[in-house]
């Protein structure tokens, strides 16, 4: 099988894992950069995550236009992947999401830090951005232009998670798995950092462990290991062989 | 099909999304104003939500009483639904239930009012009615009444939203997507309010946002994406052809 | 089909919904007094109650002792209910179990009071019972002598809901369905008011509104509406009927 | 059937339990001392618990080498078991696990004490484990070689559970239900601390009473009703029998 069939192959389980897992429901949406071409993306169309099939994938370029397989309708979300390839040439996964158990860290003032070793790969700073800095308080809050995109992408910088105020987050990384199993725990780090809050003050993670959990490989065994079976649990287990 | 026919049918697929996401358990009642007699409104029978077919939905009155079909019980939450079509022309669908997450805002001071952009569409102010106020402190909560009815529509006014103290809420909209689509986030967006108390003060929707959201077609793809895939999930997906 | 026929029917659907529902898990009990013949009472052996069935129901007295039907082993929890239709001559049906909610209330200072309407009917006063303050603080917290169920009873007094410090609760009712019904919402009562909390003050219901929701008949259709539905998604639908 | 044999079947059944009940998820792991070699000690290789079958379970010493069955990859966590056998000659059963509900105890001040009865068993007095201690803060947190988990196992002491700082719990017992019962009611007295912080200050378990419930056999009728019960709920019923 050629990289690129292998790669939509992935994608469609990404997202039968994500809306599995309740990290997505009928909204979210995660692309991955074309595996041979760096200049493409490939997203599924505007649809919920959880029916997404090879057909529904449509490859994008990273002005967020259409380059390649029809298929409606496009998704307004497209612009927020391709303003993160544009910035981010070390990106190779992007997921756009609303799980619930982060919202409260994007409309107050308690950082989201990581204090469990699983998302001790988030990196230590987690930004926050409000469209309405750049863009107003008018605005119905969504990232549907390559300008808002541009200002989220500006935002992350070289972190790997940003949180938009009111909205969700967005989560990227080296591999698909990468991006998957870190949006898998980083609810469970806010619902800990909330359960903290009435215990008493709570220890981070230190930079040099934030560090060591980053140097990882996201590919070996150990981070792997979600992937198969969340995949088998959310029904498309069928397409994890070539 | 006729108007009405298709409108029995999204009412039945309401019904069973509902009760698929947790918003209704074996109790709550959404209804439908009928699609060419604006002085009607469709409601299923007394029963659980769940197990709502085309044959359990009576037509009645805006005076709550039965016109057509014959199917017992008559629900007694059926005023509550004659009231507000009765007063709010504008309004095509409503849903009375008793979703867990609101009713802590129904018995305190703090108001629920839009964090995440989703709920954006609620409006900036949800009103809370206490039964005690106007019929005393030795009633048995319920809306039973006309009478009753018409109080709460007037606490509703020109809102989308109202709480019922110790009961639950109702939710008003422009079709029946409308209100399932709002209805399925606000329990959400009452969570994240909770959970931002522990981290500090929160940043609501601002006014030009709110406003921003309502703008927003409600049968437009984007708020639309929902209603095909929760009605899947539910076990109801044939009934979405005609 | 005689009394007692459907009187151990209802009682397999009982454990078979209040497991569905999650009110117990592998442990809790539920029984009936027998019904036509008030010295006696009927409970399920030892077992997890979601796999009970007919032939599992044995008759007990007053004294907790085997009356009728072999069935092993016997339950040590028997003696609580014995005790209960010994002391409460009103009480047809009798529940315990540890549903997860209402545990913070039994070992803290803060009354588990009705805030929801929906469980008016549990009275306006919940006592607790610790079991060290007439047995010392070395037993094992469990109810599993007549001595020890008596002075629950006498700590139940003339209320409709009892805390176990540390174990659970018991809940009385007029019917197996009243006790269900009330069983059902009583967590969510608690999650309530830990919710509040964060939120002001509440509201309780007042003195009228649950006298009012008492002289509801629990076996009204307004009330017996879950239990149908309840039995269905529990998978016993088959035993409704006689 | 051989001791052997009958041991890795419930193994394989504690893993199902586990992973049904939410304690595991792609991560955890659990062991048995080989039932007629103390020196070695059965686990599965790295894998989801959920799918864990007896061709995957693996003998190792207590040196966390292999001794006997082949099966690909190694687990990391083969050291936590291995010390702490070597450590605790009364201790039959491990399981290393990250349950969300003891995470934030694991990070902060407030000890997790038992404070509901089915947990009386965890003895007094949890102890806390944080890697920084002695291996420095740049470590990626994970118990990976002897020389951490003999400090584990140190910490453990005589305790029969061990929080680690940002990553689970250890839980050891006398046998694999043991081990399973009380893992799966842990988090739930984790749960009810953190309820009972907003209703006042809690009463936990007296010295007396913790005895009392260690005292109870861990393999009577009581505590092994959740055990059968569960295995079934997680579709593996026909392993309970040889």
């Amino acid at each position: 099988m050629n990289d690129v069939t292998r790669t939509i192959k992935d994608l469609v389980i990404a997202n039968r894992i994500l809306a599995h897992q309740g990290i997505v429901d009928a909204y979210g949406d995660i692309s991955a950069r074309h595996p041979s071409d760096r200049t493409r993306f490939l997203l599924a169309r505007a649809m919920s995550p959880a029916s997404v099939g090879t057909a529904d994938i449509i490859e994008f370029g990273l002005d967020g236009a259409r380059r390649r397989h029809a298929a409606d309708p496009l998704p307004g979300e497209r612009f927020i992947h391709a303003a993160i390839y544009e910035a981010r040439p070390d990106v190779m996964a992007v997921l756009h999401a609303s799980p619930e158990d982060i919202l409260a860290f994007s409309v107050t003032q308690t950082p989201l830090q990581p204090v469990i070793g699983s998302v001790g790969d988030m990196g230590g700073r987690v930004p926050v951005w409000d469209i309405a800095e750049k863009f107003g308080d008018a605005t119905d809050l969504r990232v549907s232009t390559m300008e808002r995109a541009r200002d989220v992408a500006r935002c992350l910088g070289r972190h790997r998670v940003v949180l938009l105020r009111g909205e969700g987050l967005i989560v990227t990384g080296r591999t698909l798995n990468d991006v998957v199993r870190l949006a898998a725990y980083v609810p469970r780090n806010g619902r800990t950092i909330v359960a903290t809050t009435r215990l008493g003050t709570f220890k981070p993670l230190s930079a040099g462990e934030i560090a060591a959990r980053l140097a990882i490989d996201p590919e070996s065994n150990a981070m792997r290991r979600g992937w198969e079976y969340w995949a088998r649990q959310a029904g498309c287990g069928d397409l994890l062989s070539d």
